[in-house]
């Protein structure tokens, strides 16, 4: 079987270093290019990446010499780990030059034509692609996003729960890794032992709106956004990765908990179906034990690309609470990612 | 001046070195005695205690000879830091033989007869004592008591926006410290990195409860319980000191940030009022920095006794939220008990 | 091919877990039993651990019935990851009634005839088995070790710089991951943002006598020990998984850097010649990069059981220094055992 | 009393942060005037600083205006937390414009007509402002400096050993704290849960040469270096503040541990004879508790300002070894540097 070439833009960073990891040896995607910031341009992978993960530059990458970000590469998909900063233009390029755009960042993320996937949820919004080709003009290329790192840990909960019983609002409080925050990011100064109560980059409005979208419905051309009220407080904590959230939901209807567990147990989406190389046999994971999930047992369960919940309880202020985690740098980004180019690939969209 | 002799029940425990450090040359009292279970008594303190705070033994308590806790010490006040295993039986032996025990223990914060202080908002709660002496045939002695720890870094904040706007519901999410757990507490190997999302000890339990009881009325010798619906979710995180809390409120009143703030940045209690020696200066401080309050930063303020309030904002589901911080084993424990000890005296209630 | 039954004793430990998580689908050993304290026994295992790893419980294991430590099951194999103050007692009385344990616990270490063996290096102090076969009366049964974590990180690069250049004497300084403490082991409020310059269980002592047992000959059916003097200072640091050392050595021979680094890259050993399945491909890995190796990177190289050596510099005082690494609990423990095993197991000797 | 008009330059830098801290409420200094880089100067001091110290930043410099490093103010000392990059040529401006600059940067501690000054050990080479001035033509300014904050863990205690033993050789392992590196410093990607067996900065060529230069001899208008040969190996640690080191000593001459550590505990220097603010009332703290010296425990000792030394004990390789701490903030850079105003004061220099 020929694999499909890929380029990795922003592939020094956080999340370019994951795209790199997760996809060395996968059955349908050969990474063709990497491509970083002038700074880099030239230089020999190894010699240009601070190379953050713990297991080595897959060797077929380390001499790999990096490209600038333009469309000039021999390959049908553009993972993007980019930069809010520049990924504005660069993936615009390539879209325009034909690349299928798989991106991690946040710049197209709530545009109105562009397709913002948690493939368990809206595999069915991958429709807003021709809505986006005819819009822009584009021909073979489009742009394809996920949602913030933070959003995932409780996304996939709240969508078995509004589907099955309605979710009218939600409060969810977050306790973030610092590896959502990049290279260097947080200084240690800074979270050593304490916690900051504050995430930049307008983290509480991505929670805020990102997921009413994904939630929503495709109708006419366009997704009709979910009403789902959400009110979010942002944390960053002294942990390496798992981004954990304190969730509380008012339903429509009532249930109890041993049917909310049943119907998060047993919740399959599309990339199950389709057995999709990254997806978790489980997308949720439902923990009975009373102190978990936890960012350091849990994060790894299906390697990284299962969320877990526990501590499912009746809320006294709105109806239920519980606790949800993602890997943030999996499951929460490049992961996530590449399950949206493998649902492409699946779907022959590419 | 004569000081008042004092012995510290539970001396070698987390609570019990805070006591001793809090106490060390302190105006109104002396600590006549210390007193721990019986593998240590008999020994000096110096050789029995696994002392684990930042300021050496006070030279005066070094070598002082630990004694059993029984009720046999020249000593008008008993600090009670004990383990609520032995809490319950030692406290009462001591209130029955004349000492005002004033405890940290959760055993008797629930009695309808025992007061439960939070001497900023509820020191006319004192007046329960003249009814416990009555119940229980006490002559001189009492039992006065503050809550738990995780509870004080909300409660002034939830006081002054309940008496102005009044609070109809609220959910809390702690953050809490690993120092609140006492020693040896919490294994490094669960929380290094990691967060755990419960707290055994019926923690959650108790931030529903114990509010209720602290803000409540005084009325016909007994305390009607104040109505706020209180959703609390624990967290243990890897910081040292200072339990942080994401909170949300529904208020039965219309306000604004900037009317809230003034209330908060100016409320003064009866501690402030009386000078006591404890007390901090502003009992709430506000912070308008977007990331604060932050433990490392922030428990040292007025001495550890002041609580800190930030982040104030609007919340998408009930009508405002905030962050809040709380020294917790000062001003959420051994420091709580002082302030209130500092208060009976200033009230001649010893 | 039939499996070899191993059982593993101290199955709800720290070690015991990663006997259970590392021998998960091993090519020659098959889990027939766990076993425990009497408090354990009777319980599923599920029911009965902490678990601490962030894979999950294998299934197999899941809900096996845990036994008492007596020598009653059918296996070959006793893996002990048992408390010393339980081991000396249980294992001799496995080896007497014909299992081979092999263990991880030092109670047997450095008896004269029981091997001590870190398979790269000595391999054939295997031969000492039938030394202490003949002493002990046993028939099939025996012990074999393998030495304290910390050693790990160091010895086969001392191996190789002795057997080339001979090692007169060594200076290391230890930076000890929690996990070798076992659970609960360290205290939060003890490492925290802190080091502890000390660990208990004589720990230097360890360091400074082990070491010459492997290193020595095997000579007239017992092993005449290197004469190497090592100075050994321990500290226990906030990281999870992996022992760090800063090593100084003064050789025999001259030598510069390059050829160091030659034969520490290309040594190889018995398990890599017998293919073993835990032997790592290279037993060794040199960093060149300046900042490495660390723990957070490097601890999970080859799976791992690899160690790790960089900063190879001249020493002012002695000849040369260096940083090695290990990962303290499948290196260093688990993994060490199970690859004595292995060799024993290849060398027919089971 | 007049109080003398200091500079604070570097003023929102960590160090600079201390100098503010430290020099509150001085008994001789006053700040009249902080500066700093360009981006900072013209805003007042509250808004330019990211503040990071648990302490409030002192009421009288909140509002202070951010002025230029420009020798233009009115102040007799300009205390230099400044950056390398730019110190060299501001700290000289200022003393050929009459400053007497104390600095804690690393720019001039070499030259030979420069002191490097730790006053318990070398306040005599304050000879050398004489040969500075003669040299460079200045009339009342000059430059002192302090050393490399790692050195000060263990300088005091080798100047002890050395005067009455004589010290030949010495290694050193240092685990130092994250606020040595600044703000924002070390990555806490790179640090959490980590060890980073490097610091850039060229930290072990100063542990190699800076000591010898404060270790020896004012003799015919310039210093003769101390000959012991020092060998570092340094470390990064996740601990905030407090640089520990593990040290093995050659002395000249024998002793015991009783007899060394009569010596630790005696010795006093000039800063103790004058009475200096600063000045801690013991130099060293001798630990006798087998697991001590501890950051989190000890480096608030005498405010900071005393070292601690512990668990002495002879040393296979060399003659004896043992642990030192320091607080690097203080007692390491910005307390040093007041220590060494104090001093210049007393001795009427300025």
């Amino acid at each position: 079987m020929n694999k499909i070439n890929v380029v990795i833009l922003g592939a020094t960073g956080t999340v370019g270093q994951r795209f790199i990891q997760l996809l060395d040896h996968h059955p349908y995607f050969e990474i063709a290019a990497v491509a970083a910031s002038e700074k880099s341009a030239g230089k020999k992978y190894k010699d240009a990446v601070a190379w953050k993960l713990d297991t080595p530059i897959p060797r077929s990458i380390q001499d790999m010499v990096i490209q600038n970000c333009k469309p000039a590469m021999d390959a049908r998909i553009a993972f993007s780990g980019l930069d809010s900063s520049v990924a504005g233009e660069i993936e615009m390029a390539f879209a325009k030059n034909g690349y299928a755009v798989v991106s991690n960042s946040k710049n197209y993320r709530m545009e109105p034509d562009v397709p913002l996937i948690y493939p368990e949820v809206n595999a069915d919004h991958l429709a807003l692609i021709d809505v986006q080709k005819k819009n822009r003009g584009f021909r073979n290329g489009f742009i394809v996003t996920n949602s913030n790192c933070s959003i995932m840990s409780f996304l996939p909960v709240i969508h078995v729960l509004d589907k099955n019983f309605g979710v009218e609002k939600m409060t969810v409080v977050t306790m973030q890794a610092v590896s959502g925050a990049g290279y260097p990011g947080v200084a240690s100064l800074d979270i050593l032992g304490n916690i900051v109560p504050y995430i930049g980059g307008e983290e509480e409005e991505k929670i805020r709106t990102e997921p009413l979208k994904i939630l929503g419905k495709f109708e006419n051309e366009r997704i009709r956004y979910s009403g789902i009220q959400i009110s979010p407080s942002v944390n960053r904590v002294p942990v390496m990765d798992g981004h954990l959230a304190s969730v509380s939901v008012k339903l429509k209807k009532t249930t109890d908990i041993e049917e909310m567990k049943t119907f998060l147990k047993n919740f399959r989406g599309v990339p199950q179906e389709l057995k999709l190389p990254h997806a978790p046999q489980r997308p949720i994971i439902v923990h009975d034990a009373i102190d978990r999930p936890q960012p350091r047992l849990d994060i790894h369960l299906d390697k990284g690309m299962a969320v877990s919940v526990g501590r499912i309880r009746p809320c006294e202020v709105l109806d239920y609470k519980f606790t949800c985690l993602v890997h943030n740098t999996i499951r929460g980004a490049a992961g996530a990612a590449i399950l949206n180019a493998e649902l492409l690939y699946a779907k022959k969209m590419l």
